[in-house]
């Protein structure tokens, strides 16, 4: 289709640089590609992608809060358009794949590339943004970047945030040299898009190849401390003990019947776990956990949060302990923009992909930005539905044809004058 | 009654000693003193008490394992005679008491003391020793320092422990400059006397002062790491996941299920707790932690073995995750010398002191060197029971008594040319 208009993707420099930028942090010990929000190694990722926004001349801008923007100026921009925005991220968790996050803003600019080899300038100005800290695993809430650019967080606040290290946001950002002076939400994109790896089992599992994102669970992050009676091992009967690890094991497993209660539904997790003082022989007396839930349903998510509240009570009474959650984020589930999602439907109709509509499981900054703007997501497959993970994988050929999809997209919506 | 002898205590000293070792590695932002086996706080008690023994002109070696012996020389001893020895550690857990060990090793002092300054010379010599790494904090198994001196592990062997910092024993041993060259179990004890705080409720409870113990339970330590599979904590949903943490907070509630199966002589403690990638929106592709598991009766020991060896093998299959298990130290009760146990007994009821029989809960160094000599142990209360915590603590007039009660069954034992 793109051939159409003359307007060719490039699948070749696409893939080599998901494959180059993929090899920025690499962990030879324990598999994939560890690039933390804002430590050295997505330090040389941000210099790695913005080598290649300059490269396409794309006028490169860093906000406050450290998201990088490349923007392919329309003849008609003259500073003050609103330009469609196609973005995601480049921060990584440990251990992590190469395409979470990375395809989407890579494949942005194989978009432009496109434009720039047919030679053909959009009747509107195309950004593409790399949000910080999407992951979240440093720094909380996740999604800051997109979060902050849409206004749901004061940006003094979102630099002040200390990090699981101890380590504060606004430093770490000042030292890698991504503290920019754009004021975050400046550009005011008229449409998003988002292009990522499924990061679950649908497609694969309904061999499907495009998933058409019409809505996004909601997310709840706490963080959760109890606090017991440190005691020896050998001599404290069992009955009198306040066992800070024990109750945090007990609310673990009541997240599962939480999750397993709900059909299907309702995701729990606890990621990190921490015991103090964490020696062999004595009974803990501190224990710090994360819980991760989430629902495509508020009030079913709102029913998590409180099961998991009435059992916390209960617990704390019941062993002797004290009990306190923080929150860490929070997010209402998202419906995106009908209209968005019905063209990214056209399009993969049009190029003869297999789709389908479908929701996001994963939180992601689409969802963030779905609050100043028109945006909507498009999906390809994650195999085994794996992510987060070194083994995170999806095949060249589906890579290609997501960005067939998005081009085919962002072409029709900005059609007159090319 | 030792005033009886013109052999009186030395309150002042032994008290002003014991607080003194205590404000040796204080922790003052987390309360206690933490004092891990070769650290250089560690270090910094070892010098002290050596200087101590120098000060009571005692004969001071350190061994290949860095145990420490003042030694008293008896007239009659021409290097060869096996001496009563008092013993206990001065290392101790993260945020410790003050008490827990120190007390028996300071008491040793007090006893010699008492004899110097009423210018008498015992029958037999009498060794006081301080055990390298009682507690097992830093390098598993815990007791190790007696456990190599009474033969139980090769000092090579133990040399060549690698710690949870990942430091080799011998290494650090070597760094604080208490590698010494006496071989482990060259001094073989006539008898083995160890005073300790109760770190149990027992006493306390019964209004009782002294604990005539008879006997220790048995000990298990285990690490147990789960494998599972890392993935999206959005995307995945719970029928797929192969969880490491929520296996691992299974087995923990399961263990708390076999304490209580057990009315109450078994105990079981999970103090470490690591999960691995340890980030909020990952599932946990492993977890690792350690299991302590404490009965005085062998065959009840084993059934709780076996019951979480069966619950292991059962939620692997369940959860999809490989489960393996390592042994850290594995002792079984111990009966200490009846006649030891007999002639504590009689002290007690000669100074008027309430007591009764008792087992240990803890594991003491007492247990090792009982595998070569006769050995028994006296118990003052702690106070709610509590010990490995700042709060731990024997009212003043409790140590005095306890170590009166030690100093007149060593008189008694070593009456004939005093």
């Amino acid at each position: 289709m793109s051939q159409h208009f003359d307007i060719c993707l490039n699948a070749e420099v696409l893939l080599e640089q998901i494959h180059s930028l993929g090899e920025i942090g690499l962990d030879l010990q324990n598999g994939g590609r560890t690039r933390i929000a804002l430590s050295d190694a997505e330090k040389a990722g941000r210099d790695r992608l913005v080598q290649w926004m300059r490269a396409l001349d794309l006028d490169v801008r860093i906000d406050r809060i450290g998201n990088i923007f490349g923007t392919l100026r329309s003849p008609s921009d003259t500073g003050a358009q609103a330009p469609l925005m196609i973005g995601s991220h480049i921060d990584t968790v440990a251990n992590a794949g190469a395409l979470d996050g990375c395809y989407g803003v890579l494949a942005g600019l194989a978009v432009v590339r496109a434009l720039r080899e047919a030679g053909r300038l959009p009747a509107r100005s195309i950004t593409i943004g790399a949000f910080t800290n999407e992951e979240g695993a440093r720094y909380q809430p996740d999604m800051m970047g997109s979060l902050v650019y849409a206004g749901g967080l004061d940006v003094a606040e979102a630099l002040a945030t200390i990090g699981t290290d101890g380590t504060c946001l606004g430093d770490e950002l000042a030292r890698i040299g991504y503290a920019g002076d754009l004021e975050p939400g400046a550009i005011v994109p008229h449409e998003y898009l988002e292009l990522h790896i499924e990061q679950g089992p649908i497609l694969e599992a309904e061999n499907t190849l495009i998933g058409v994102v019409e809505n996004l669970q909601g997310i709840s992050w706490q963080r959760v401390t109890i606090q017991g009676s440190a005691n020896h091992a050998g001599t404290t009967p069992t009955r009198l003990r306040h066992d800070a690890g024990y109750v945090a094991a007990a609310v673990v497993t009541a997240l599962r019947q939480i999750a397993c209660d709900s059909n299907g539904t309702t995701l729990a997790t606890v990621g990190c776990m921490a015991f103090e003082p964490n020696l062999i022989n004595v009974i803990p007396r501190k224990a710090e956990f994360t819980v991760d839930l989430r629902d495509p349903d508020e009030d079913r998510l709102l029913a998590a949060e409180q099961g998991l509240s009435a059992f916390l009570r209960n617990i704390a009474v019941a062993e002797g302990v004290q009990i306190s959650t923080e929150r860490l984020a929070r997010f209402q589930p998202v419906t995106f923009d009908a209209g968005l999602v019905e063209a990214i439907a056209s399009s993969a109709e049009r190029l003869g992909f297999s789709y389908r509509r479908m929701s996001s499981g994963a939180g992601h900054d689409a969802q963030m930005i779905a609050r100043i703007c028109p945006a909507a997501m498009i999906f390809v497959p994650s195999r085994g539905g794996i992510s987060h993970n070194p083994r995170e994988h999806t095949d060249d050929d589906q890579l290609i044809k997501g960005v067939e999809v998005l081009l085919d997209v962002v072409i029709r919506r900005l059609a007159s004058p090319l």
